[in-house]
């Protein structure tokens, strides 16, 4: 078994001073950790039944998409406003400095299919309990939220509460 | 199997009046014709040596990630400018109204590692060559771009002329 936190890389002071950023692409190059945490992240899930995966842009695509692939089933993207080219729902949440919006196509997920929402990283939990309030919206049911990574300190976790929350890698010491 | 061009869906005037955009949420929607689209791309390299695969942001991740799953290898990012938190090459295109930008992390490639570049669409080619230049500057070698879709109208394959380009879906009726 490859130690998959060796594989991240720390970048002190991006994107902005006093943030340690996460840098997972260290680890999607390594070609065992990148399927060895892929299978960690399926495993959770061994048993249940899932109809459909969903990726947060843009890097939860890259989690998303290859555990959707060995699940066998398919993924719904969640982006950035203006992206998708349909119809979609939107849903604003609040940054530090300012508001975002993510949105997800009216038809991406049938009503009462089971679907697992990825994303790279946990911080404060506001993105994805965006993506978490557009699955909902299209009647669809969440049975979880997957990440790589939490930070542990940004509470993310608590923001989430009610929904089943699955991280691989813990970290502390990020702002 | 699937009729893949029969889950492309066409979305007119996106993101532009006259552009028939080809969205490829409803394939990858589709458990079966996501998982036949990735098969085929993966295919087309059966008993090549392949060392990593190279996604194109931001829908070149969902298939790229995919491919380097079945095929047992790790994928690098090319990103737009400033999402890359390390250090970085940078490579300018020119778009219709102005310029753009790549970026690849100065590690992400071996010298001398064969790499498959993965987007979804190849249109003008613009986006793809500045990858295969990033790819080129890291001394790796670039054994194919791969792409789902090639609207074959606007000159890509062209574009990329020496390289080998491999699309599963053609249209021939997009601006």
């Amino acid at each position: 078994m490859t130690n998959l936190s060796s594989l991240i890389r720390n970048v002190p002071d991006f994107p902005k001073p006093g943030i340690q950023f996460k840098d997972i692409t260290t680890l999607i190059q390594d070609a065992r950790g990148f399927h060895q945490a892929i299978d960690q992240m399926v495993a959770v899930y061994a048993g249940e039944k899932i109809n459909c995966l969903v990726g947060v842009e843009a890097r939860g695509f890259i989690f998303a998409s290859a555990m959707a692939w060995q699940m066998g089933v398919g993924m719904a993207l969640v982006r950035k406003p203006g992206k998708l080219p349909a119809a979609t729902l939107s849903e604003s949440f609040s940054l530090e400095y300012g508001q975002d919006a993510l949105e997800i196509h009216s038809d991406a997920l049938a009503a009462n299919s089971k679907v697992v929402i990825v994303d790279d990283l946990l911080a404060t939990g506001g993105t994805m309990l965006a993506a978490v309030r557009l699955v909902e919206r299209l009647q669809a049911k969440v049975v979880g939220c997957s990440f790589l990574i939490e930070l542990d300190r940004l509470g993310g976790r608590q923001v989430l509460q009610g929904y089943r929350v699955e991280s691989l890698l813990h970290y502390f010491d990020s702002e």
